[in-house]
């Protein structure tokens, strides 16, 4: 052929998923959609292109940046590509700085970057129930660097609850997460809880003035890859001076040292309350000591659902998104550097679209995470990918007689494939165990067993055959898929 | 609040599903799935964004018009403006002609904008089973004027086989989307079937010579919609002479006027078949005589699938979509002008990637327009959506006992919303009626209930009630859901 070789890789970052990628990840969402189906959560679908207005300012600068965005078309790029020319001059020789603002000139959309804006513009646009409980699992698209288990197309697994305060809400997204993992295999995860105004709170105790708050989260949230050493450099690095930086680090370490014990074991219930009360005694500030409050509700609360063991107080989670308000949550595994999965309460966000204010809050769980630690720790069951028959048939049969048959198998509820061309029955059944087809039986039909209304099945593991009736095929066939 | 107003709706051509709308899908979603693998399809997903040299030239030149390209971020939109300043005296002169292709710049990836071109590069990127059957479901983008039933975000369910030529394969795929729609309760679809060569031959046979081919097709492809006179007329005004455009619609007339009687019934192996022998008469080109042995051996075995009673030759069928060698096939129902779904032989296809050149078939359903007429002829089964129980609790209670009891009920496998807020029962039971919420049963719990092990069942169509062991909840409840 002359045709020049394109790429038939996908792009960066992206993936491809064959039938047997399809089957572990099917299994994890269909025990994501049961389980949230059981807590109550009803499904919301939104799509993949959003409005730029809908999703700038809203994930911080970083966000920002690594938003997808589609191109203006036809007239609109030539527009965009007219108002570029038009400052031509200015822009060549400098003048206009840095030119990433022009990106605004050649797009107004996006692709999704998370489900929870989605989910609050939908809540601000749409007449929905007082306690919306939604569960969403859709692929987002993010322009990071790619690397290992970091794709820029991945699914997120998200539950919400729009319309409360009350911190049964913050109960019930932990249980239904936590309920999911269990009943995927997990028993040894943590969910770490934290709570953005006791953050405020320990930093204002600590002397870090307002203005540093944000770039302190920053630092703070590096605990786990940095230590604390790192942590006390980056915070120099920011202009907080050592003394604040030291009284924050104690502050966090006294809730945390606490939490180390609380993990081994069901004992949410006193670990974290011990590290709760104990920085009840240092904080004075209201903030602080509300958020301490509800920390302290949100235990007894959790306690009672299947997150219970696995819950752990973490001063130093901080979550990078901007939008959390209150508590905080996050999914740590011992042999995964990130996180299974993540979230919060958002009480803001809704009302950043301008039409109402609704309080929130939810729970993301990372159907790569999930999938990459599973794999590696050969938690799949049996997971059946293939055709159940590879319908095989002797040379001289007419081809429509050999469909009906395939037919009448699959009226009974199997999964048939047909061989579609004339071959000997070696070869047929050779295919048959091919990678990627592995059907666990051959269905033989011949002149005989066409004229007599039968079939004979083989097999392949152990080489036995019978012939069966056509109509009793598919519980023959089931009685061998069970061997 | 002072926050100013963002627009909260979907973007132009895009949708929300609220939890009814997906109720829907999934219903249709599931009955496809299942199907399709029934036929020995396995399933395949392929990321959303691709290289714009993998989408770019198989479309046809208006489909390269409708495909969304993502912009070129950071660095890479640095460069792409540059490129155009550097030329921004040339462009703005308006030597630069059509700026259109300046998009290249600016872009190198795009959405996906089928399902059949992502297939072919799997093909020729993997080592898959010499006969591959794959299903694949996923959404595709177009950036088309949005209209009725028309979206910019839609879903495809695609079956394709590669490796054969053998017209197995085409009676396969017709046989799955058949099976589907009937199992979807449609029973008076029409398959509509064609072959590219055959067109070939027509023109070639009226006089039509091979460079008017593609502008007689689009014109003949447009006879449903205007008519005889209509597409004469059209292909007088793309100079093809009105002696060749009278014999090519005689032609056509020979095949359409056998398949109306073809329709009415279970006649597909006699109806066709008298067009295809009418049309072996009159052509002489071997290309055509080909494509008729062809239909006719696809007729024949069509015969012995669930398409059976649904195949009607229509010779005026031409598809849009340029990758077309063979075989080609629409799905008809008389109250919708678009078609269900469409497919065909594309042998070519995968060798465009100039790895390796593999012949296939395929068949694509449109989710939307499946959609679209089993909600205007109420076709849809009573789609439960919500919770099966609303968990309402008296004032007094410990939130963490409401939430033990949620849990009690969830193990036996009941959907329940607890109602996250303390409020008067009444309140509560009409929060369950609510729009979007619409729990058949709520169960109360109160200090008393609570000490028994007990809830009391409130059946709210009814207004039933009656109190019952915790452990006993399940069968209750599914028992009340039954009536």
């Amino acid at each position: 052929m002359n045709t020049p070789k394109i790429s038939t890789k996908p792009p960066s970052g992206m993936r491809d998923f064959l039938p047997a990628d399809i089957a572990r990840r099917q299994h994890v969402i269909d025990v994501v959609r049961r389980i949230y189906g059981r807590y109550g959560f009803v499904p919301l679908e939104t799509p993949a292109i959003e409005n730029l207005s809908t999703l700038l300012g809203k994930y911080g600068e970083e966000g920002d940046q690594l938003l997808y965005r589609i191109l203006h078309r036809r007239d609109g790029f030539g527009r965009a590509l007219d108002e570029v020319l038009a400052q031509a001059d200015a822009l060549k020789s400098g003048e206009g700085g840095s030119r990433g603002h022009l990106q605004g000139v050649f797009a107004d959309e996006g692709l999704r970057y998370d489900l929870t804006v989605p989910l609050a513009r939908v809540t601000a646009q749409y007449d929905l129930p007082k306690y919306f409980k939604r569960y969403q699992i859709q692929p987002v698209w993010r322009a990071d660097r790619p690397g290992k288990g970091r794709f820029r197309e991945f699914y997120q697994c998200d539950v919400d609850i729009t319309g409360t305060t009350s911190v049964v809400a913050e109960a019930e997204v932990c249980g239904a997460v936590a309920e999911v993992l269990r009943e995927l295999g997990f028993v040894d995860f943590k969910i770490r809880i934290n709570h953005r105004q006791l953050l405020r709170a320990m930093m204002s105790h600590a002397g870090i003035d307002p203005g540093h708050e944000a770039a302190a989260l920053v630092a703070v949230d590096k605990l786990d890859k940095i230590g604390h050493g790192g942590v006390k450099e980056e915070l120099a690095a920011r202009g907080i001076a050592a003394e604040a930086a030291d009284s924050l680090m104690l502050l966090i370490l006294s809730g945390e040292a606490e939490s180390l014990f609380g993990f081994a074991g069901n004992v949410a219930a006193t670990g974290p309350k011990a590290g709760i009360s104990r920085l009840r005694k240092q904080l004075k500030d209201p903030r602080g000591l509300q958020a301490l409050d509800e920390l302290d509700q949100i235990v007894d609360l959790v306690a009672a659902t299947p997150a219970a063991p696995h819950l752990t107080l973490s001063l130093d989670l901080a979550r990078g998104l901007g939008y959390y308000t209150g508590a905080i949550f996050e999914i740590a595994v011992h042999d995964l550097a990130g996180s299974l999965g993540g979230g919060g309460r958002y009480d803001n966000l809704v009302g950043m679209f301008g039409k109402k204010q609704v309080p929130a809050v939810g729970f993301s769980l990372g159907l790569e995470r999930i999938l990459v630690v599973m794999e590696e720790r050969g938690m799949f069951p049996n997971l059946s990918v293939g055709p159940d028959v590879l319908l095989c048939w002797m040379e001289g049969l007419a081809r429509a007689d050999v469909l009906r048959v395939a037919h009448a198998l699959r009226r009974q509820g199997l999964k048939v494939e047909v061989f579609p061309e004339e071959a000997k029955l070696g070869k047929q059944l050779q295919y048959a165990d091919a990678p990627g087809v592995k059907a666990p039986v051959a269905a033989i039909v011949g002149v005989e067993e066409l004229a007599a209304g039968q079939v004979t099945l083989k097999h392949l593991a152990s080489g036995e055959q019978e012939r069966v009736a056509q109509d009793g095929a598919g519980e023959a066939v089931r009685a061998l898929l069970r061997r």
